[in-house]
């Protein structure tokens, strides 16, 4: 009998490697409904309560949970002690008898949403994409609103439509109204688009009254993962004035099935790019101890076929400040908090992340194998991925957001 | 010995009376921590839950709990059952020996938040409120923008901060810039204002991809609270452009402890005002059954002090009309979804819902008997109360939802 390859002998360069182990939530199907805590690790995923429990360790009330409420929660510290655990029983030799039975092949098992969204909240911290969207949306006007420099620009969303990648997105119907139309017709969107965005996964909650300075970021931020904050232009053009987006986002956002924690990401951090305007003291980055950029390469794919790729490094508002942002005026944090970057746009065409960018609003369509676009049509399927420097010349993956659209109900 | 008169023998015209049962959770201080589901009666509360099992009912299991979320979800025809069962309860004499020892005085309770909030919708469906904000905020434009007599405008809150009546209120800080400002600057606001508001909530879902039409309302709407939007209006001035009101209004929502069911307010129904523009079919609620307005007297006072009388029958958009709205794109619907009306402003000055419009934005103080007021200042405590008429000459009183401002952080 020839020696059977463990899964834990993976590739060199593997980006799911144990310098990665991101958290997500699984089942099998043999176990219907029963959701696990899992860990990635290259191309399996470890039961890590079960792990724990084999081990013996004292994390097994954390990870042997249906969700990572717990975890997320546990702060800053359990997060640390977690992962080198975690670590240990991927790499130590010693632990594999124990280990390799709770490893399932990632093709055999469901991935869930991870954690029950409490609040989410949408940033708008893309210099290019917004400079971008008020050239389309505002030509007569200046690119950028008065407030952009000074603030990172935000707002809420609706966390009972965030769901896990994979899971289809219907088309939403809607009002819209063209300029020169005489009154707002109704029907399904004919200007369904993607954003491009990291979301960011709040663990430690804070009290009502009181902000979260920039320093404190890591204690209450766990990880992040890829979203993607669909948006029906043609909706969101006749309502946003005066309150801002709803209709046309609030259908449905995706997020990708894997949290990675900032841990894994502390090599791919990076200086935000220099600022025009003085900032605020509570904005003030200038002296933080931890480069407030992470590098993080993303890919938009359609059916396939690569048509973007934002430098999350190019973003002017840091994860850091906009949760310093988001508490300032003493809103309150909860375990399970979600927010967006908002889309990530680079400086050059090729690099932006939505199709009214891409297209420049339908003007400019997409030469794609399978046809023109200028926004999604039924059938069309949408995937971030994203890869970060890790330590040592390594990559840290991040897992995929996909979704597919289906036609209106 | 004196006969001891009964709790259950209410003064004629008793606005808590058999004909309103609101629900809220509350907590004794023989019990700490342990919350029960109960049901105003006059100035009493009776432990819904103890009475359900003292009496045998069936529905023991959807009222013994600590949170209203089990009966939120347990539909329609639970929801009319089970009011019928409170209203013998608390009105056959046979049952007197068993439920009056359930009964609780009010101030000898403490009354919780009775849901947890899903998600946090706010409109804007005032017309005499959009208009006033319009004129005051966009002098040189016009009043309502162009979509406002299309569809009632609405965005997402924080759910997380909304809080129970009596709950403090921690004055905001943030960014203020005036147009003659050369740059923002930091600190309390100084423009703390009110919305008064009727907040919905949601007790039945719906399906991620599907919509729930006007004739709806009723199968997932369960009752309608008192609300107050608290907003910074320096702050929110100053964000707000392009993607709406985020930290001006994310500090606090303070929400009433009782929920009255729709069922109590049947005969407060009243026809909305007439709508000057064709509403598309979606929003057309001229041939729906059951009139869509809802005639709610709300009291504004300020330490006491009336400063306003907003009638809720006149708003332009109904409850209805806002549930279709904000699932006509395929959003879903959780239990605990809360959604406000928007500011309550009638025709009148003096049924003006926020400070910002009673006062012009400072222009005009308010003369109270402790002084003048433009905006709120620390110790300051304001108050919502409301009635509807009820069956044969009652009133259904509202519980209150009252805060008071305690200095920044």
């Amino acid at each position: 009998m020839p020696e059977q390859s463990s899964p834990l002998d993976l590739a060199e360069g593997d980006p799911f490697g144990p310098h990665n182990l991101p958290y997500g939530v699984f089942s099998t199907p043999d176990h219907t409904g029963h959701r696990r805590v899992g860990v990635r690790i290259g191309d399996h995923v470890l039961d890590a309560g079960a792990a724990a429990r084999a081990l013996g360790s004292p994390y097994a009330q954390l990870l042997a949970q249906p969700s990572l409420m717990p975890l997320l929660a546990a702060g800053r510290t359990a997060w640390r002690d977690v992962r080198r655990a975690l670590t240990a029983w991927v790499t130590v030799p010693a632990h594999r008898a124990d280990v390799e039975p709770l490893l399932h092949p990632l093709d055999a098992v469901t991935l869930h949403l991870p954690y029950e969204v409490a609040d989410y909240v949408d940033f708008y911290a893309s210099e290019h994409h917004a400079t971008n969207v008020g050239r389309i949306f505002r030509p007569d006007g200046d690119a950028l609103t008065p407030n952009w420099k000074h603030l990172p620009i935000g707002y809420h969303g609706r966390a009972g439509t965030v769901v896990v990648s994979g899971t289809d997105v219907v088309r939403p119907s809607g009002q819209r109204k063209a300029p020169s139309d005489p009154a707002p017709v109704f029907g399904p969107s004919v200007k369904l688009d993607i954003e491009a965005e990291v979301g960011f996964v709040v663990g430690v909650p804070s009290e009502q009254g009181t902000s979260v300075p920039l320093a404190d970021f890591r204690e209450h931020v766990f990880g992040l993962c890829l979203l993607n904050d669909w948006s029906a232009r043609d909706i969101q053009a006749w309502e946003y004035v005066p309150l801002g987006p709803f209709l046309g986002k609030s259908f449905a956002t995706s997020v990708s099935a894997w949290v990675t924690p900032l841990e894994a990401l502390d090599a791919a951090r990076t200086p935000p790019p220099a600022r025009d305007l003085p900032l605020l003291p509570y904005l003030d980055d200038a002296g933080e101890e931890e480069h407030g950029g992470i590098d993080l390469r993303i890919s938009v794919t359609v059916n396939g076929h690569l048509v973007s790729e934002p430098p999350f490094a190019s973003m002017y508002w840091t994860a850091a400040q906009q949760l310093a942002q988001m508490t300032v005026n003493g809103a309150s944090l909860r375990t399970g908090d979600l927010y967006g970057s908002g889309t990530v746009s680079g400086a050059e065409p090729a690099q932006r992340g939505s199709l009214l960018e891409l297209t420049w609003n339908g003007r400019d369509p997409l030469d794609l194998p399978d046809g023109k676009r200028t926004f999604l049509e039924d059938g069309d399927t949408v995937t971030l991925t994203a890869w970060a420097p890790g330590p040592h010349g390594t990559r840290v993956g991040l897992g995929e957001v996909t979704g597919r659209i289906v036609p209106s109900a």
